[in-house]
């Protein structure tokens, strides 16, 4: 019997069903194959498991990697670089030592694997979707969850095929596909959906390129984005010696899709995202010759060698303008020395760039932040305000030909109009693989000795109380719309090396919406927050919802959310509403109480709820499944899933 | 007629001599032909030189360097190099940009020349000694003064004569004879003094081996310390492309020193200085086994090309241990460059070390602080309570040889036990020399129309009060012996942001002292210091004066003072004073109030000055030229320099 012709995503969605089917919007459970963690979400799932007394990984490859939280202003990064060690080693987890790696490249390249699903605690994990695999950004505890061998539990997205054609000209690469996605549908055109792309246009976009893809459809919202595993996934997995992993995962003849999209990719043009939104984007041509103070390359949304190697090439025996800092971050041990050994790095010292250490860096506010009242282009996939670390930051998005164009200009130059032949530079077949800082799991008769190390600034995670069935709670917070998790919960120098410690932290809690709200939220207590559209796009850090929950955040009613923070609220036991109505947002203010009434039944009914304000009936949707009703009347996930076992 | 034999000293300052004569502890006056600036300090200068309308510097050679706050977590640090730079060019000053170097190897490299005055404002800056300069460090202001053409004033310190024999074995470099001299003298032996080494153990040195011994000279406490200009500084001119620049200087046969001391190079052994102080040296041996989070390569101690290399050719295709963090900080952009040409990059990045950019990082506590409760090896200069960001530190300082011996071992380990042979490393010929980020001074009639960029957070310098005759204070802190200017005023990420504002980082004065000290002067008001001896150690900061008077310092008694922060109070019109009777620093406590009378008739008279404390007749003591009285008595040294030119 044949079965329907399906697409790359419903095929590795049907090999990990557990539960539910695949009609969009359908509940359901998937199998993971493999997690990613990285350090600043990752203290918290260590964290998570040691509260969850889990034993060892049941996957088939966890890895645990250190790229965000590298500038050690004392001792609490180490620290936490010491814990996240012994925890892997106790877990049986890889470690990506500090200096190894941004994690989605390398993971791509050490353990990517076609037809593997990947879930993991970074937003930018679906960049492994580059290699045909499933891969999904969660908030940490989903990951513990997979972790523990637990299936990820989400809704059916629609898949939405982008159909690639032509070939990108000169001086157009792979950023300007993502960007013109983000031009054409804006940060929340992905919401509910998954983008999966086919077609002729992908003969000549290398798996590199492909993750460059990938990696920043976070930012249009999507669940994820899939490519097939064909021959370009090959000659990536066969570079990197594991030629071995690669098999063919190709969309079926005469598959369909819930929604469809082609660009052609000959008609492209260098484009750039102004600030302070990574969806407005415009032609490069639109704003060229504007003053810049900074051009930043590197980040997991442009990491590959040939993303680097062109902007070597491009400053080879040239020298960058006088006012222009030019920051090489590159992304990985292994990276940095194939552009040692090929001649790149000595191009980019040459020319006066400044060579950072390998990992996230200014991507995460971790340094490099511009100089006020001065325009900074970055190849990184956000440039949400204040997210470079300066307050009222300009950061603008590109690919890195327009970066290294405007670093040489010393104006943003659209890099067609430089009158130099464009350099051809394509991924190594031969690159240096150094694997001599990332651990291998221990195994686990030794593992079992190991003791966590854990620093003074970690702290365990607090025990949240159930959410109650009657409420009557003010409003403490009034957002717009699509504020992001940097803005809720603010990462960068100062704040990263509370990652550990969510007390701490929790006085940063919507630092980017309003002053004052811890303080607030301490003589308040128990309270609501109220959101605009897209509610919590952005990074998949769960402090989101742990840090004001942790000051008395029950309820936050928004006019949509972003998937990844509506889960992570709803995994610590805060209720995610929907207005119903969008008047009903204008209408209510700060200080007003809500109140709610016989709640548990009305979530259990599925149907919408109602609740009073100040005299006017709201009513809410919401997009509970049962088991996120029961999870927030447990109090939380852990506190769910220790229900659940001692039942 | 035949002029008394001279030492190298003694040629250097006569020829700049303006004033005053040659006898120990004579007040002197000195032409200074160069300067040097660091961002960390360079801001105070140029707000300074502001406060002073100096139009364009008298110097032959000024030049700003940014290598200390190059860690960017908001706008602060990139807003001051945004002045530095153009101050630099409204005052016709050499700009290294940020990524550019180190500025005491890269002066030496580019700037350094035989027989000139160097006035720095880096405590730090005797590392041009290395060449045949006398090369001083000071507070920013007497740089300040220096770049307006002002002779530097000071006292003629004795010169002690260090004869060097024999050469030194395998495994034993330059950081080791500098360690035996702190061995043999402790951090205050070369107070008061310059020391000049000579003899025929010199041969084998190169001029970036005397760099390392005379950069921590410093840590001696010395003046500075001054090697010949000979064969080996004609090798490394020349080599810098600079070979006209050179010329010979040697002491005199015959000359004589004030002290004398021999070092026989070949019965040294690999040294080491456990925490935290650089004066507690013992032979590595001693330690060795003790475990190991971080071992740290690099900063102004051991810059050279060798001291990478030879690290670079220990650890070629080995690989460090799981659990030591190998840190690589990068002299400058040409020695970098140098070193990926010669393979050298590729064997440190392959067997695991993180590559940070060229710069101070954590030898000034930027990044790199070490995990709490571990041990860290590192080949910078001082070792200070809480210097690298972690607040219980255990720093220890060694030659680049042990730190990588370290690292490979995972324990300190003495690395003639390794069993390998050792590497022979020398400095190149064939140095890569790249200007492309180091500015050259504007023409003036260009600079003239520069318009300086201040970033919000810069402050213009405060005004102070003239010391008054008569004083009623009490005593707000009372410090211990070898208080460095690094627990006064702290650095590291948090704090250097800060150092272009005063009432902002005034917050942090005494920190590593005691609690709560910026609170309780605004409580109290007017008040006087306690130290005990080499009072104000270290880092030349200003800070460490000016922002302790800003919030009420007026008078500071110690046993003894570290020369360049003796200066620094006076500049800042803060009365430095010493006790006659040890017994009256016991008998001192917080609280206590100390009155002057008649204070200006005694200090000019030269002798003790008497002062009543609780009943108690203190004798205190002064080393202030008649100068320095009428600085102190003017409000400082900016309100003196005004009432000169008005009179």
């Amino acid at each position: 019997m044949r079965h329907t012709p399906r697409n790359v995503t419903q095929k590795l969605i049907a090999s990990h069903l557990v539960s539910g089917d695949m009609t969009p919007g359908a509940a359901i459970g998937l199998n993971i194959d493999q997690t990613l963690t990285q350090d600043a979400t990752g203290t918290m799932v260590m964290l998570e498991l040691e509260a969850m007394a889990l034993d060892r990984v049941k996957t088939e490859v966890s890895a645990q990697y250190v790229d965000h939280n590298l500038i050690q202003e004392d001792n609490k990064n180490p620290d936490d670089h010491r814990f996240l060690q012994t925890s892997a080693e106790r877990l049986g987890v890889w470690f990506s030592r500090p200096g190894n790696g941004v994690s989605h490249p390398t993971h791509q390249q050490r353990f990517g694997k076609p037809g593997k699903t990947l879930l993991g605690s970074d937003s930018h994990t679906p960049a492994a979707g580059s290699l045909g695999m499933l891969a999904i950004g969660a908030g940490g505890i989903d990951v513990a969850m997979a972790m523990a061998g637990e299936p990820f539990h989400t809704r059916m997205p629609e898949v939405w095929g982008v159909r690639l054609e032509g070939r990108l000209p000169d001086w157009v690469s792979a950023k300007d596909v993502i960007l013109e996605m983000l031009r054409r549908h804006g940060v929340s055109g992905g919401v509910g959906r998954i983008i999966e792309y086919y077609g002729p246009g992908l003969t000549h976009l290398s798996a590199m390129d492909r993750h460059v893809i990938a990696n920043m459809g976070a930012e249009l919202g999507a669940t994820t984005s899939v490519f097939p595993s064909d021959a370009a996934v090959k000659a990536f997995l066969t570079a990197e010696g594991r030629g071995d992993d690669w098999h063919e995962l190709l969309p079926d003849d005469g598959c369909g899709y819930d929604r469809h999209e082609t660009i052609d990719l000959s008609q492209l043009e260098p484009l750039i995202a102004t600030p302070s939104s990574p969806g407005n984007v415009v032609p490069v041509r639109e704003v060229a010759g504007e003053p810049l103070s900074q051009a930043y390359v590197g980040s997991s949304a442009n990491p590959g060698y040939r993303d680097f190697a062109i902007v070597a090439a491009m400053l080879k025996e040239r020298t960058i303008d006088d006012n222009v800092s030019l920051e090489i971050n590159p992304t990985s041990r292994s990276i940095l020395e194939t552009l040692t050994r090929d001649g790149h790095l000595l191009s980019l010292l040459g020319a006066g760039a400044r060579l950072h250490q390998a990992g996230c860096n200014g991507c995460i506010g971790m340094g490099q932040a511009p100089a006020n009242d001065t325009n900074s282009l970055r190849t990184v996939p956000r440039n949400f305000p204040g997210r470079s670390g300066t307050r009222e930051d300009r950061v603008f998005l590109c690919s890195p030909e327009t970066a290294a164009a405007s670093a040489l200009k010393g104006v943003i130059t659209d890099p067609r109009t430089l009158g130099m032949a464009y350099p051809q530079v394509r991924e190594p077949d031969d690159p240096i693989i150094n694997t001599r800082t990332l651990i291998a799991p221990m195994e686990a008769s030794k593992a079992r000795k190991v003791h966590l190390i854990k620093g003074p600034n970690i702290e365990s995670l607090p025990d949240f109380e159930p959410l109650e069935t009657q409420l009557d709670l003010p409003i403490l917070v009034k957002a717009g719309d699509d504020v992001s998790t940097d803005e809720i919960m603010p990462a960068g120098g100062e704040v990263l090396p509370y990652r550990s410690n969510i007390p701490r932290i929790a006085e940063f809690s919507f630092r980017g919406v309003v002053d004052g709200y811890a303080e607030r939220a301490r003589e308040t207590g128990d309270h609501i927050v109220i959101g605009g559209e897209n509610y919590g796009q952005g990074s998949s850090r769960e402090h989101a919802a742990i840090a004001p929950r942790y000051l008395g955040m029950r309820v936050v009613i928004a006019k949509s959310f972003a998937r990844i923070h509506h889960q992570n609220l709803v995994n610590f036991g805060v209720l995610p509403l929907t207005f119903s109505d969008g008047d009903d947002y204008d209408a209510l203010e700060v200080d007003t109480r809500i109140g709610f009434d016989k709640l548990q039944e009305a979530l259990e009914a599925g149907g919408p709820v109602t609740a009073q304000a100040d005299g006017r009936t709201l009513t809410l949707e919401h997009a509970l499944t049962p088991r996120q009703v029961e999870i927030l009347f447990s109090g939380g996930l852990i506190a769910w899933m220790r229900n659940q076992k001692a039942a």
